[in-house]
């Protein structure tokens, strides 16, 4: 009976309006949620697993509680086609802390729509230890399921902020700004930086047209074959690979 | 009753033992039909469009026979959830030929399993200007719908093969192996490559022992965060973006 609730709850965390409304999220299996364990333990509303993983993972749980599931109902409340021995209900994170840019890399998102992207994006800062992204209100919920298991556990460090990005980067003086465009300067040239922003933009139509106009500096990966773009987090991977 | 016959047919396509039966694969929207249209013309079996696309690529088609379909017709037979103005049904591309490595840049796919993964990195090669990449057979099917709509149109340009890895890396005499790795020479200080094999690995279990043996260098993209590893597509972009 439980477990039947908690499917139906859990169900209607599979949409934006209602992730908002309870302010939680899902992730499932046994590395994302070893992760949040590890460096946001304090944000875990309930842990639902199977025994052997439980058993395992005893100390990390400390004095965490766990409701012990059998696989049958691990099925009947997981989002996974293939559910993976642990589910978490997880406190959405809190970002609403000032957004310092100084003295780092900021990664700037426009209108990154699909969730795949996005969370790529987000291991791949995580993997460069680029501490905050800021997102265009209409950018991908990151709390979207298939968005959290594409972070592999990268969720869990980086710091993501909503905002209305025309109005946010207007207010950013003093630091450059660059945009990844088809055609700028070739990034292959640039030194390392110790501090900017970095847009990357819609996977179809690019960085809008009002964030182009605040930015300082377009920057391009150089094309030696044929293929009209790249795919927007792998242009983020091959930029930051440069930069960062 | 041509265009619910057809629908079943193209629903066939979408299984892999029907594509290599027929020897055929589906290519669907304005943007990759183009440049299948451009580059390999000859390929295209059937073409099904609507009114305002013939319009539109009247030169473009030459001699090709259009069937025209209404929107209502196209959703019918389409594959996509929504449904792009034109569907192809394409002849696969002849890759028996020889492969060689001679004086280019070869790149290898040891396992790649996700088909948005394959496409992306399918896509990358073709704006390094890689000409031919080489699959391990457990690699996922180029052909698969969801793999053919992530290369945005590459496809048609990018020679693939399939072989046995490991008997076709241990025929290479006189050629440097790189396998990209957790560990290894930092790609960042690498000089650009005038030839070479690059082997990506597969998504979790990254490149199989007895393929790493066959291998002379291992090459790694320098972490300065926490993520425990890259997507295989970002990390395809980012070493080809420093070697190429």
């Amino acid at each position: 009976m439980l477990v039947k609730q908690k499917a139906k709850y859990i169900q209607t965390l599979g949409q934006k309006k209602f992730r908002e409304q309870e302010g939680a999220f899902i992730a499932e299996g046994p590395k994302l949620v070893k992760e949040l364990l590890e460096e946001n333990a304090a944000a875990i509303i309930e842990i639902y697993a199977v025994k052997d993983w439980i058993v395992e993972n005893e100390k990390l749980l400390a004095k965490k509680d766990v409701t012990e599931v059998t696989d049958g109902e691990l099925e009947k409340i997981s989002q996974l086609t293939t559910p993976n021995k642990v589910l978490a209900i997880v406190r959405q994170f809190d970002n609403d802390g000032d957004i310092d840019v100084k003295g780092r890399i900021t990664l700037v998102l426009d209108g990154i729509q699909d969730p795949g992207n996005m969370g790529s994006i987000i291991r791949i800062a995580d993997w460069f230890g680029i501490a905050q992204i800021i997102c265009s209100n209409d950018s991908a919920d990151i709390y979207n399921p298939k968005v959290v298991q594409a972070t592999m556990g990268s969720i869990a460090r980086v710091k993501i902020f909503y905002t209305d990005l025309e109005e946010w980067l207007a207010g950013q003086k003093d630091i450059r700004i660059y945009a990844t465009a088809l055609e700028g300067q070739d990034v292959t040239g640039m030194k390392k930086l110790n501090e900017g922003i970095i847009i990357i933009g819609n996977e179809s139509r690019g960085i809008s047209e009002a964030v182009l106009k605040l930015t300082n500096v377009k920057i391009t990966i150089p094309k030696k074959g044929k293929a009209e773009s790249l795919n927007a987090a792998v242009a983020a991977g091959i930029v930051l690979g440069y930069v960062v």
